[in-house]
């Protein structure tokens, strides 16, 4: 009864990681274009680096899972959900290694993904 | 089968949100005392503030949840698992809000709970 009472309240502050799959993520135009499926955390510092998220409302674009850094999202409480500016041609060219449910990357990979995703520091 | 291979690799600095579930936690005499259950993050920042956590390695104590405040927690990557300092007698004295599955704490019930476990800041 608590957690319906709690997964019901999208304008809670805090998500607890059993609920997060779902959480849907925006275009900058609010086109509703996927959903969060898992987060990536560093067990160290307890700060989400990735959001493992299944895109599927671009024009042209099938349903795919992509590993997208955090930064790259942005919480609009209005919504209920994370706004991003990633484009479909990102999405497009992004590594392999970034796609489908291989969400565990290696340092070398990080890196690279922060490379191709604007290079802004992780 | 990915996943397979990322869930048994304990000492990849990462882990997902749906295989936190049972990560162990021990005492700082290295006895193992509990699992976490969830984590609680913040929707904005990305960072994770609670470790809902199933205690029950202590003498005399039952098997509890209690919502444990992350900075309680430091990640030791040979256990595997997180060590704390916390104590029988702080679990037991917790407020009622911080045990079982309400861990979608209100800012008041989140400034109490630094109180209770020592002031830090959150």
């Amino acid at each position: 009864m608590a957690e319906m009472d709690t997964s019901s309240a999208p304008s809670h502050p805090l998500i607890e990681s059993d609920h997060i799959e779902g959480t849907a993520v925006y275009a900058v135009d609010g086109k509703r274009i996927g959903t969060i499926k898992r987060l990536v955390i560093e067990k160290i510092s307890g700060h989400v680096v990735y959001a493992v998220t299944t895109f599927g409302g671009f024009l042209g674009l099938g349903s795919e899972t992509h590993t997208i850094p955090w930064e790259l999202l942005h919480y609009e409480p209005t919504l209920g959900g994370y706004k991003t500016n990633i484009t479909e041609e990102q999405l497009r060219k992004a590594p392999e290694f970034s796609r489908g449910d291989e969400s565990l990357l290696s340092g070398h990979e990080r890196k690279q993904l922060v490379d191709f995703y604007g290079g802004y520091p992780l």
